[in-house]
């Protein structure tokens, strides 16, 4: 084997690698720091370079690529969304990300992100109704108990304090498997059989299904005043879990509006439909929460920058570890100009 | 360590992989194959998925994604382009690339880019030079002798049996390196003391240089009638290579309009300035050389379906050989909705 050098080795966290860090830390420190990073990239939202992301789609799912920049960081991630999959015994959603030096253009992390993706999409939804749930929320209904289920419950038990959640899910069994995940947590789960026995009594609603199509999961008279909707599951074209009546009612609050218009929830509603973007939220620019009796609604789509901010959390963290190993992914030869020089070398 | 499915694995060829593969098939009978490859698709143009590259700009370089489908497969290539990493020993242009299947979103090859690219920038000029440059075309002036210099005159011997390579670069040092690693190539090199000198008696004039500024590496009067232009180096905002005179006088060719009219020498020109389309001339729907006094100008940035047919090519002569090894990229629990329950169970 020829030995590359040094800048020719780009750090690449496995599946196992990512597995053994989350471990390493412990899952709920992990989406405490993750929330964090992500507050923090919010906070400076306005440097980023955004973009919508770059999707291809065919009949039966979406490849997307979400880049974006703090001009000194590059970062982007590969992600599909292929909802038939479930039933082939494949994940819907498979990503992987990488981060780059914006100085030179080489990459510095390449990592597995299915498994870091469930982590940054609940620490996002944690880190939002943290600004936007009513105070002293405890109980979250948790409507579709997919991959994504345990991983928001467990967000919102570590940086909201949740002390219970009402599972639903109109297959009886991806509910017993949440709880039997969440048994041991700390957190007091309840299996529902209907959507609304899962909110009664909940201050946060959290839907997260999976159909692509446009579903009504939380129909307008099942939502009184006073909560926070979480609405996950809504996240591409022709996909929504909600009724426009409980969106004509609610504040809704959003990432990137040219990306959440097409993608979100709200593209049920014409194009001036007023929302509110979280960063200025978070910077006190604009009101989050103002009344006790508010619906507060969080179209999560997800956006580039919260990648982003996982990727920056994990190169900050691998740093020095064994949860990684180089992967030869840059041809480097000593001579810039002589690549096929090193390639001829090398016969 | 967690033992990962077989569809969690990703085929993944390294820097030494990709060489040890060029070496195994051979480098001119690789540049014929891509060359074949990269024509197959420019056959079937019109079914790809087409978009100008995603580039993020800063003050010293590039990072741009290059995505593409043909329905089946999808493809993307990270490359970045920073002029300035040469003088600090860096490459100017490094490259990774990723094949998946679009059925179900998981890709099915990882693979280095940066040699592969070089490859197939010089097979495509060569593909494109079989259509368009004069019966006979047996010498070939080589204007900027750096990183593609020698695959670009490789590509035109294996493909065009061209002999004679006329070398110019403005530092000779450059030029003695070409020269140096054709060695034994069979090609005749001849290092020259200035552009004029390289272009004596050749019927292929190649520009690439590296400069992002509005250079002009060949004036108007060098430029003769019946001769090919294949223009390399110029392939971004602000980055050309030829004076417009010589636009104004040629059939200009090019692989993607929008692109190219944005990142190629026809930068320079008004926007209906007149080009034509080379998959439509590889299908015979176009006229390419229509006599022998015209200039032909292919006018190259690269595409992403180039990029896509040498993903193919790599996935299908990996198969079943030693040139790769499997990567655990992608997080695939056996039930596809307990992705918690993998990463408690890796605890």
């Amino acid at each position: 084997m020829n030995t590359p050098s040094e800048k020719a080795l780009v750090p690449f966290v496995s599946v196992d690698n990512m597995m053994r860090l989350i471990h390493h830390i412990g899952v709920e420190q992990m989406l405490r720091d993750l929330a964090d990073y992500i507050e923090d990239d919010f906070k400076r939202w306005e440097l980023f370079d955004k973009t919508p992301r770059v999707a291809s789609h065919s009949d039966v799912g979406v490849i997307e690529l979400m880049p974006t920049s703090d001009g000194e960081a590059y970062g982007f991630k590969y992600v599909n969304g292929h909802p038939k999959n479930t039933a082939e015994g494949l994940q819907t959603v498979t990503a992987f990300g990488l981060l780059a030096d914006v100085y030179t253009g080489y990459p510095v992390l390449l990592t597995e992100m299915t498994i870091l993706t469930a982590l940054r999409t609940a620490a996002t939804s944690a880190m939002v109704a943290k600004h936007l749930a009513p105070k002293g929320s405890d109980t979250m209904a948790m409507i579709g108990n997919g991959a994504q289920s345990e991983f928001q419950s467990l967000a919102m038990k570590a940086i909201l304090g949740l002390k219970t959640v009402r599972l639903y899910d109109k297959d009886r069994a991806a509910s017993e498997k949440c709880a039997a995940n969440l048994a041991g947590s700390g957190l007091e789960t309840v299996i529902c059989a209907s959507p609304e026995e899962a909110i009664e009594g909940a201050q946060i609603l959290t839907t997260c299904t999976a159909d692509k199509q446009c579903a009504t999961i939380l129909t307008d008279n099942m939502v009184g005043s006073g909560v926070h909707i979480n609405a996950i599951g809504g996240d591409c074209p022709g996909k929504t879990e909600l009724a426009k009546g409980i969106l004509e009612r609610s504040d809704v609050f959003v990432e990137f509006p040219p990306q959440t218009r097409v993608e979100g929830e709200i593209q049920q509603m014409d194009d001036d439909f007023a929302v509110t973007e979280l960063w200025q939220v978070i910077l006190g620019q604009k009101d989050g929460r103002t009344s006790d009796r508010q619906i507060t609604l969080f179209d999560s789509v997800g956006f580039a920058i919260e990648d982003f901010s996982a990727l920056r959390y994990v190169r900050d963290k691998v740093r020095d570890t064994e949860f990684h190993y180089d992967l030869d992914l840059l041809a480097d030869p000593d001579d810039p100009r002589d690549l096929f020089g090193m390639l001829q070398r090398a016969g």
